[in-house]
């Protein structure tokens, strides 16, 4: 015991969080028990409910505590008949801040990883052929990220789409807008040149 | 509305603590919810807990959820009639685990800075004073921090204990052991050089 056995929990139950290690974790507790008890019990509370309560989308797969997410819960993002597949939550709410797009998502909350262990089923591929199966989908937009394994998740669902006869289509990776071309990495820069369009 | 209400809730929470902005706290958020939803649970517990229930030490003014601290409760800290002034429970951590000092603590919990209106009651000297007239202590060492304000602290306590007619000393600051003398500032050096001991 370093402080009270109270203050040694938090300061040990803090360190479940990345990036934090025992001498950050002992800053927060300290910062929060002398100046944001406030905050810190606000936390606390959201922390439990949220572990408890929050789960999966039954259709999507994103994390929501209903049974549907917002998304899947509006009819008008599947009339466009467009179904975008991303790795994670944080994927879906970028391409959401966009505000481009207006159809459907799939989060796999993950990518084959077979060295991991972590085969179709655990990405919810089932779920998504099933999915794929009910004739509701003209196109499947396959926004893993550009990684080896994401490229290989995304190859894995094309060939499960083209079976279903749907319409697949993989987003464009290349020099972002606005970025300075010297500052880019080789593999993105390749990935500019083979995705090049004719002007 | 990003995620659901209960997954906004969590990531806006998190930002309460210290160096945690939205991002970081929605990677927390997601890597808990995936991977660690017991370490979650048990974050969230221990933060409720410490938050409601921790206190201060009625003697030394530590953090403790007990009415006296494991310190203080100790008869045996008290034989030496030393009691050493930091400002932090953390400063009183670092010297237990020194493992030389065997006396009592008095923790200020922050320093004198008028300019933030923080006053000697503000961090306890009126408690501080009520001690040292109670006869019990031969010597106050001060351990405030080497700063303006933590200089100006361990002045103004050094008066009051002055009046106490109690032996008053301050540790000694300068060049730290194994330190290359290169790598170390110009106000420790002059410290190092003001502290110096004939041999
Ligand atoms: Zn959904
Ligand atoms: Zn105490």
């Amino acid at each position: 015991m370093k402080f009270s056995p109270l203050v040694d929990d938090l300061i040990k139950a803090l360190q479940c969080l990345p990036g934090v290690g025992p001498r950050s974790a002992q800053r927060m507790a300290f910062q929060l028990l002398e100046r944001d008890r406030q905050g810190g019990s606000a936390l606390g509370q959201a922390m439990t409910q949220a572990m408890s309560e929050v789960g999966h989308c039954r259709s999507c797969r994103t994390f929501t505590e209903q049974e549907l997410c917002q998304i899947c819960a509006n009819p008008k993002r599947a009339e466009s008949g467009q179904l975008c597949v991303v790795e994670s939550p944080a994927d879906l709410l970028a391409i959401e801040s966009a505000g481009q797009y207006g159809g459907r998502y799939f989060v796999l909350m993950g990518h084959l990883s077979p060295l991991d262990g972590i085969g179709p089923d655990d990405i919810g591929l089932d779920t998504l052929d099933g999915m794929m199966a009910d004739g509701q989908w003209q196109e499947v937009i396959l926004a893993t990220n550009p990684t080896v394994e994401g490229d290989a998740t995304a190859q894995y669902i094309a060939e499960m789409a083209r079976d279903r006869g749907i319409e697949i289509s993989r987003i464009a990776h290349g020099v972002p807008v606005g970025g300075e071309l010297e500052y880019v990495d080789g593999t993105t820069l390749a990935l500019s040149f083979s995705g090049r369009r004719k002007i």
